[in-house]
């Protein structure tokens, strides 16, 4: 390694390190996005031309301009996507990494987190509960409008005036703090929503005379929604990543991203380029449903890899041994697994700590040369989708094709000389 | 092992896994507490001759009587003593299993915890917050009695009504959840007193207009004190152990337990008698303060002990691996000495499992004989204490003497001619 990467990796390794994530607000995504416009819809992934959009993936885009009004029907979102007059955004363009699809339209509320060591900000969707049926699945009707509308009018301005009052939630303590208490921050958000739902409390306890029953109804929510923190992971790790992005080079990877088509990432050194593998990550794990794996399982997408980027998840299975069942693997393997992130990932975090691991700081800043160089792929927690919609049909982990990390290296080669 | 020692183990042990426990109520002791006087003084472990009562623990029993206003300094206290005046009872034989010297007046606020498929109870005061200066460990004074009135004034009838209003708190669910984020339910109950909060919050809410303040400084509380769990784990398991006392020709351990002498045990089919060892538990750990151990560290007594009878602290130490900070120990270390608590128990619990294990159920329904048979030793978490007073010196675990089971075996075999 040049001695000119090693130092800019060293810089770029101290922004993932140094973050200090906080939530500041919760607003409206037209309102705060950078470069976001009424007409967008954003998506998660590198973007593909609108005709290679398939499957759940295609109508979550589709569904998303419906739901925010650009057009009255599948065919008049599709013209108007094809004549330019709706634009398919990425969401990684605009500040956002975006949970399933990551469908974001001006109208949907977003955590507002930003990164107090450097002031890059990091944005997602809020959490809608746990139905088969949802937008981001590809799925729509009136339910799915229902709880958009539920987000929209309750939870996320209750939640939205307690993060005001209290001046903004820090996020690092309890992403920190979950992983002591079982949660990978990926598949598993119990105790962060506990930790999340307590820092909110004094803010609600002083809503409550003038909010009563938006109080009650967000404070179910949180109570029953135990995936509700992963956003708040996936708006932290944005703003970690922007932090990251752009150090002249530097080989850490600041993105990793799927859509219906393909995997992808993102490295600090070279700009906003995507380099892709043209396939899907590997899948190992357990179906939900007992038998083969159904004929149309794969994915429609996802940005919520971008958690492992990050050192979590995949990266801190160790925190959740309770994954197991869930996932369907010893906790031996989740070790061993997790022990071999370290070979790929240039440092450890310095405050995220993993127990089992004798308080080892978790891995953090995938470095693309040592994923090429020790043929160790990356390794989410996720789960397996039907991608053409319906849902999930099995949770496990996720190896990332190599194929791009070679890509990558290829196009580092070629920019730095080396 | 005989026919009749097998078929009683094995209804004693359906009693332990059986037991379904709830949080009924928070009431006076004096007014719940079976055979409770307004002249006596619970304490924990097994009762002793009122001179053998020293340090801490005999100035526990004496602050005791003097905030319960049964006489006006410690002299006086002494000779009503002496005279009978004042009695000082055993925890439990009135129903409670104690922390530290588990000190228990007519005045003290208990939770009411009933085994629903017995109706057995049991009983535990409520965390005072982690004061250096508890009257539990022998200390007293303004602040103390201060934080004794917030518990009396506040706590307990914020919770209690809140209880009464959810009509009653299950336990078990609570005990089942918190093992999986990493609390082992003796030194660590972070996630158990969250999960607990959020079971209030319903009648929180509805009692926050008519007592806004209460339910404000209740929340607060519990938010910091993260040890409140862990009176209910008490409360639990000595209504558990109630259910399981008394089946003719079991050999099952119903409770652990130490005063400043001695770590003494009762067995179920043996009865109310205590069998003691002549010195207190191994301990093995970390001191807080780096150095040689302080002369006077050593045990005031507790009842809390009777959390490992229930298969829980060291019995489910690999759920809580954040422990080995607190601890001084590896994680390994951990997990070997979980699994050798299933050497010396009778069966494994059916829903309270250990994710680490492969979803392993705990250990529960120590038998004294395979205790004696093995060598193999009972491990608790706990801390070291300051014999004389003045709080904690280190945390560990605490290996119990054999010899309280070689006399109970002793006496089994008397009784029962084996």
């Amino acid at each position: 390694m040049s001695a000119r990467r090693d130092e800019a990796n060293r810089l770029a390794f101290e922004r993932f390190a140094g973050a200090d994530p906080v939530l500041l607000d919760v607003q409206r995504a037209g309102d705060v996005l950078p470069g976001m416009k009424p007409n967008m819809v954003l998506t998660c992934g590198a973007p593909l031309p609108w005709d290679e959009y398939s499957g759940a993936h295609r109508m979550a885009i589709i569904y998303g301009a419906l739901y925010e009004g650009l057009g009255g029907s599948v065919e008049e979102v599709d013209a108007k996507i094809r004549s330019g007059e709706i634009v398919v955004g990425s969401t990684h363009r605009h500040g956002v990494a975006g949970a399933h699809t990551g469908i974001h339209t001006a109208r949907t509320p977003v955590f507002v987190v930003e990164d107090r060591a450097t002031g890059a900000r990091g944005h997602c969707s809020l959490f809608e509960g746990d139905a088969a049926r949802r937008l981001s699945h590809g799925s729509y009707g009136d339910e799915v409008v229902e709880r958009l509308g539920f987000v929209e009018r309750v939870l996320a301005p209750t939640i939205g005036e307690a993060v005001r009052r209290a001046g903004g939630i820090p996020l690092l303590p309890i992403i920190e703090r979950a992983l002591h208490l079982g949660d990978d921050l990926h598949l598993r958000t119990v105790a962060s929503t506990m930790l999340f739902t307590r820092a909110l409390m004094p803010g609600f306890l002083d809503m409550i005379g003038e909010r009563e029953e938006d109080v009650r109804k967000t404070l179910d929510f949180l109570r029953t929604a135990e995936h509700s923190f992963v956003r708040l992971v996936l708006a932290a790790a944005k703003a970690t990543t922007e932090s990251a992005r752009g150090v002249e080079g530097s080989s850490l990877v600041t993105a990793m991203a799927m859509n219906c088509n393909d995997f992808a990432i993102q490295v600090s050194g070279l700009g906003d380029e995507w380099f892709r593998a043209s396939r899907h990550p590997t899948f190992e794990g357990k179906l939900f449903h007992e038998g083969k794996q159904p004929e149309d399982a794969g994915w429609f997408g996802t940005d919520s890899i971008i958690v492992e980027v990050v050192g979590l998840g995949g990266f801190a299975g160790a925190c959740a041994f309770s994954l197991q069942t869930l996932q369907g693997c010893s906790a031996q393997k989740i070790v061993e697994r997790n022990l071999a992130m370290y070979d790929i990932s240039h440092g450890e975090h310095p405050v995220i700590k993993i127990p089992y691991l004798a308080y080892r700081g978790v891995p953090i800043g995938i470095d693309l040369f040592k994923v090429v160089e020790t043929g160790v792929a990356p390794l989410m927690n996720g789960f397996l989708t039907k991608k053409n919609g319906g849902g999930l049909v099995g949770a496990g982990v996720l190896w990332a094709p190599i194929d791009a990390f070679k890509a990558a290296a290829a196009a580092y080669r070629k920019r730095y000389g080396e």
